[in-house]
């Protein structure tokens, strides 16, 4: 239950330069480039995603993850990062879903966190090392396509830092409707 | 025009097993390994996919292909292949697709041809050099993620066969439907 010292996050719509300094934004509007391929049939949209999984000998690693919607409110309860790889997560489910990303050198920095509602057509990609709170769907149970760095055995590339200290929720949008 | 030597090809349900000579499907279903994550809040599905973009100094390269209806019925004219690396084709339209591979060493082989329906939920890696036609959307435009070996400069990394004496023609569904 919240208290009187608890606070809700701001929650602010998923914008490429917004997200700069956590990664970037997956969508074609995005592109850094553009061709006309197939004969002219198709076009292809170069996207600003670094894959960056090579660290230690990694390898790239594709997978879904299926993630159950949040219930709201949700007391965030802890982020993580990833220092030998980025991720990038790409939804397949037409729905939107929230992404909530920090910066900080051995934790995320309260003041530092930002939390963005993301369209069902943007994907994101988080910059290695970018701390960052677990899959957050919304509506319903989505799946997401994610690119990452296949675990090392014996080495985690998962730092995680608690954060129920901060008393801080994700609760309403701005205009005060629950996502 | 179609003549009286023309012919369509069948067109069967994308299958794992029957993809398996040309690649693998991507789909939660036919995951290689399933683990809870998050705190039980998600399911990561690993797929049997292996990004393979490093020969020849290359990476892995994220984009999104925008792909134009086919209108059919429509004339197989030319098979590519990317000697390289491997391409990865996921879907975001909620739409289906066709898939057109075949198997041989110059030049694919009539008889290996195989031109499979892929469901909304199906994406499709193709193994590195694996002949293919270029991709066929069916209803609609429809944006595809796609994992593929980013361009080396002068240096080409796509085989291109021309197919057009097979007369053969993409048209019906088993079912004699269109697609």
């Amino acid at each position: 239950m919240m208290s009187p010292l608890d606070s809700n996050i701001q929650i602010e719509t998923l914008q490429a330069d917004r997200f700069a300094p956590f990664g970037s934004v997956v969508e074609a509007g995005h592109a850094i480039a553009q061709a006309s391929i197939n004969d002219g049939r198709a076009v292809r949209f170069e996207l600003p995603v670094h894959i960056d999984a090579s660290m230690h000998g990694g390898q790239p690693r594709l997978s879904i993850f299926r993630a159950e919607p949040t219930p709201l409110p949700w007391r965030i309860a802890s982020m993580e990062r990833h220092p030998w790889g980025s991720q990038t997560f790409v939804p397949l489910a037409q729905l939107p879903y929230l992404v909530l990303v920090g910066l900080g050198h051995d934790a995320p920095s309260r003041s530092t966190l930002r939390c963005f509602l993301a369209r069902p057509n943007q994907g994101v990609h988080y910059a290695r090392g970018t701390w960052h709170h677990s899959l957050l769907a919304l509506q319903a149970q989505s799946d997401f396509l994610v690119i990452d760095r296949a675990a090392e055995p014996q080495r985690s590339n998962c730092d995680e830092c608690a954060t129920l200290d901060w008393q801080l929720w994700i609760n309403l949008l701005p205009d005060g409707s629950t996502p």
